[in-house]
């Protein structure tokens, strides 16, 4: 199974280019989108939320991550194997959460063929998703990369204070995993001091609350009603955090 | 083939998470979208809009529908069989318009398998989708599930006189059957009052007009125009029936 | 391979219809969204959007391709065979710049099967995508098709000096081919002239600046920022050619 994590957008060609890419080059294989809609340009924020949304993939899943405001640039072009997951993608952070919560961790860096072309704008179809589909389809002997030291990002802390995904329902999703905040945490956000509840009906009509998500991460929630509008939250947010 | 009608949002991750488990678990088997975007956390509305476009498909077919406000809350998980076609999803009327409509009915209760984990605001996932990928594949003897007497909605009407959708070029889809409406019937929205005609171009370049869309649904359009801003047409609005 | 390139938008389910089709007619056939959101009832904006896009697919793709204001009118429904690929849409110049460009090109009129129901708005469904699925999985013999000389546009241009897209990113695509451009080429939009470079980290951030996109149109971009927000674009506004 080959699951995509991008910030190209639900609109325009993007993700059927890559789409085409796979088809060709593993034939048959399943192709899950799981975020298109990834923060846009944002990969620290990105990196909490994939990691998140990995974790119900099973062994032997190649992740096509794509967040790569620096395409063209400096950034190197990485493949990691993270517990049994592949995950190919731009080595500009966005699986720095992955590796420090892996056990067993092998990196490389992608080698582009000489005879393919490299857009100098679109490494999603032309570098990365070639890769992603040999590693599905033949492992990682076919896939066109050499072992490599992976930038890390130490100063990124363990969990991410901040929204790092608002959903069509208007529920602001955290970096927070729900299960490393002490009983009794408050989470402030948009001048307001939230509590957690189980689920949505737990709360009040229009009151809000933050609840452990279907993945494990803290969510900030108003039962019947628009969090992100009722409290003014946008992507990259701060979340306070406070115990009562 | 397994139908999704859902009003998860085009974006976000809900609806791959969901294709996840039916990849997994009915590999091989056809996912169709149809709905997405169905009216959030309306059930009413979404009811008369999935009746309607259900009717293409073959038997055989498995819908997946969830429009699910109360999930996590009391409302029980169903499966139903009508006239060959299976639906799954929460018991909260979403399939009433179908029930009523329907000539051979067959209710059933979903059980939660005890080993699997079951979130409380994600049953899309953990229960509805299991249960759909096994009936696709193996029938009703693997879906885990009981016969039951579904909950019915008698106060609803068998047609909605209200707007249940507005699509992309800002048509108004109505929940009433044009062919349920008398020759000369006049429908009044916005401070308007429309006729019905057989098509777009039969309108002037901008006038309102009411028509028979292609699944039977009263619709109300612009000709070379977008009717939901002209006439501040919203979901749920409420549409006069007259005669001239 | 079909390949769908539409304005159906990206929800609501018409996308979802016609993928049933396919999916009932050609059973196994990949079916890629290039465009779900191709300029909205533009015709002509559409028409030098697919003509750059195709041509990254192989031949024997079949293009189904339904931007049709004039549904249940009098433009006639075509396919055409243009160096190797199927492009199935409506006869309304969608498919000018294509033929234009094409060196070996076969035109065909569709001819709607008596028995087949035809609604009066979704020819998408209920005849160009039958048509494309029986050219994907039979060739031409299967469709239902005759030969036709297809109404041409002589008074377009080779390109479009227009936008003909705005994509997630704010990124304003041309209908200009960037290597038919002369050295020196400036592009003017929104009262500014802007410069050619090679990708997006060559321009300061913020800065304005245009470049061959990674399907080689001519692409107004803006360094981590949104240029149609900057510049105040839409689709169809005119673009300026100057040199320096």
């Amino acid at each position: 199974m080959i699951i995509l994590f991008t910030d190209f957008g639900l609109g325009g060609p993007y993700l059927g280019q890559v789409k085409a890419v796979l088809a060709r080059l593993a034939p048959g294989k399943t192709v899950i989108d799981l975020f298109s809609d990834a923060p846009s340009c944002r990969p620290q924020e990105s990196a909490y939320l994939l990691a998140a949304y990995a974790e119900e993939f099973p062994p032997g899943s190649v992740f096509l991550a794509v967040v790569d405001p620096g395409v063209g640039g400096a950034r190197p072009p990485v493949a990691v194997l993270i517990d049994g997951r592949w995950f190919v993608g731009p080595g500009n952070g966005l699986f720095e959460p992955l590796l420090r919560r892996g056990h067993q961790v092998e990196g490389f860096r992608l080698i582009p063929s000489p005879t393919a072309r490299l857009s100098a704008s679109f490494h999603g179809r032309d570098l990365f998703a070639p890769a992603a589909a040999r590693l599905a389809l033949a492992g990682r002997a076919a896939a066109g990369m050499e072992p490599f030291s992976l930038p890390r990002f130490q100063e990124w802390p363990d969990d991410l204070s901040r929204v790092v995904y608002i959903d069509h329902f208007g529920n602001a999703l955290t970096g927070l995993r729900a299960n490393c905040l002490a009983p009794g945490t408050l989470l402030e956000i948009g001048g307001e001091r939230l509590s957690r509840l189980r689920t949505f009906g737990d709360a009040p009509p229009g009151g809000a609350f933050w609840y452990e998500n279907a993945n494990g991460l803290a969510e900030i929630a108003v039962n019947m009603g628009n969090a992100s509008q009722a409290l003014k939250i946008s992507i990259g947010d701060i979340v306070g955090i406070s115990t009562t």
